[in-house]
């Protein structure tokens, strides 16, 4: 009768259960009078006999099912951006939708999105997937289509949340995809089988994958996106926004950049990173990058500074280079001679310079 | 006598002007006598005729080409950095070392840069050398030499700061970009002519890039690198860091996303960014990114909030999506008619939809 997330049916029916409204529906009081056209044409035993066609089933507040961290948006966004939280929430296929989205993210991004971003998003849903997180998308073309595939091809749990009806396949070349998901997974949707996408449907529903989930990781998105709208929902309902960087040459990167230099987000560059953003504070802390070992890692101090004094080309006598490193001529001597043994030094007639092995590794020429 | 940043030499000679650290040479103090090897092979006159051999000349403080900024070395860094002011600095090349690095950015990163990097590397330096800034890098192969010659094709003013003689050609095969450096920019070293490079150099140098500019700019580095050093140098003497992004599928990229997760740099993709992170607080604001113009940016209101309630697929009737707008129908009526003419919305005998152009731009079947 109402869409997802109208304002006024918000205020109607504030603080009313599902099933409160529901029997206020059927006392034709006139609070409901503003939606009298379609509340005529309402009828919910037939849109349950549609879920359930497909396999699907409608769950309210206090359901086993019901995923309580939607609440949330009895309190985030204002009325302008559709928030609220929905009466309940058609589902298809046989996971538990709040077992599934306890330890879950949304991946989401364009729906022109380019090879590098496909493979990223990908990438990253099938690393989330191993560890064990659900991915919940959009079910659009480009990222969202990405995350579901690459979650399943790790045979992993992901949840497609749609702007409309569970057994409505848009857009129509992911049918296949939605039959999958379905199967596999869970399709989710505030609105009743039969129903279609509208602009405002797409916008109402970008609320629930934000509030649903731990956090929002925008894998490529143009200034002006459906992702960045999520995001937006994502911050108001304090959970992480992600993003993850690409070529500053690559317009579809341009939105995950914003949102790191003017909203805060943070930037991600590995499964790592998002574990670490979606865990409680101080577990699955991602080590600091690691480096490849140099050459010198297992040298004692005075070696490497010795090391550090030797000039790239040009040789110089012993003495030259202890009084560089701020070491004396003996020293000096026996720590060339363990450079020279592992070929990272080597000596001329003039004196020592670096080998042509460790000058390479240091890119000279 | 001294390296660059010596600790002990900084201790000896604090406090002290290059005159009268001169001065204190000539009377053989024992200050001086941990460095009596190579004081013994000093000499000036003849580095000073090298210099002039090649058009340089040499620069201490209290001179008018003297760029003070670089006098925060004082206080920044710690010794095992290699840290302190140099006592004074080789310049090969006509302009003025002080108004060179008045507006100055470094661009740097890893010698094995990939062909992303050389580009974005390039293209920054043009953008820089458009808007009047000097482009400051370490004349090394790939990202180094990518800004070089990105400042020279714009025709604009670069430094490149060495860690040998401003007479030696280090990398050898960098010799033609050097020269055209020396001819159209300047050639700077802490080193007298002559001296080879050493590691040791390269880190000292790297303050010196660090301190001279109002920014760093890291376009890519590994994780252990030169660039981070450098970037570690801007920190400490509170300059800009600025880092930027690449795909996280490159190795190469891995220190600029660093240093943005991790140390709190600025990512920038633009030269907007760039500059608006050098110029005084509140001057050269970049504008919030421009997102191309919507088919509906011209319409008011009521036009846009009944596009946004037409089905992208099954036509509904007028009054359905009066309802769904939250508009009466009358209004709508004629905002449809808006909408069809600009081809946004298409009318069938069971009602209204999105027209199927704006379907494909809103990214549907």
């Amino acid at each position: 009768m109402v869409e997802p997330g109208d304002p006024a049916a918000l205020e109607a029916f504030d603080g009313l259960s599902a099933l409160e409204v529901w029997e206020l529906l059927q006392t034709g009081t006139p609070r409901v009078e503003r939606w009298a056209a379609r509340l005529a044409s309402t009828n919910p035993e037939r849109d349950l006999e549609r879920a359930q066609a497909v396999g699907g089933r409608f769950v309210i507040p206090g359901d086993d099912e019901w995923p309580e961290q939607i609440e949330v948006l009895a309190h985030a966004g204002q009325q302008a951006r559709r928030g609220g939280v929905p009466f309940g929430i058609w589902v298809r296929g046989e996971a538990n939708l709040r077992q599934a989205l306890a330890k879950s993210v949304a991946v989401v991004g364009s729906r022109a999105c380019s090879s590098y971003g496909e493979h990223a998003a990908a990438e990253l849903a099938a690393g989330l997937a191993d560890n064990e997180v659900t991915v919940v998308s959009g079910g659009a073309y480009g990222i969202d289509a990405a995350a579901h595939r690459g979650a399943l091809a790790a045979a992993g749990l992901t949840i497609a949340v749609l702007a409309c009806g569970v057994d409505v396949s848009y857009p129509k070349r992911n049918t296949a995809l939605f039959d999958r998901i379905a199967a596999e997974g869970l399709i989710v949707s505030e609105l009743p089988p039969g129903c279609s996408p509208t602009k405002l449907r797409f916008l109402a529903r970008n609320r629930l994958i934000a509030a649903g989930t731990l956090g929002t990781l925008v894998v490529e998105a143009a200034v002006r996106s459906g992702a960045l709208n999520s995001a937006g929902w994502a911050e108001q309902c304090g959970r992480a926004v992600l993003a993850v960087p690409g070529p500053i040459t690559s317009r579809m990167s341009e939105g995950a950049h914003l949102l790191v230099r003017e909203r805060n987000a943070l930037l991600v560059t590995s499964i790592a990173d998002i574990l670490e953003a979606i865990s409680p504070l101080g577990t699955a802390l991602t080590s600091y990058p690691h480096a490849p070992d140099e050459p010198t890692d297992g040298f004692d101090l005075e070696v490497r500074r010795t090391l550090d004094a030797v000039p790239v080309l040009r040789p110089v006598p012993t003495l030259r280079i202890a009084v560089t490193a701020g070491l004396d001529a003996e020293t000096v001597k026996e720590c060339l001679e363990t450079l020279a043994d592992a070929d990272l030094v080597e000596q001329l007639p003039a004196g020592w310079r670096l080998s042509p092995t460790h000058r390479r590794a240091l890119g000279g020429t």
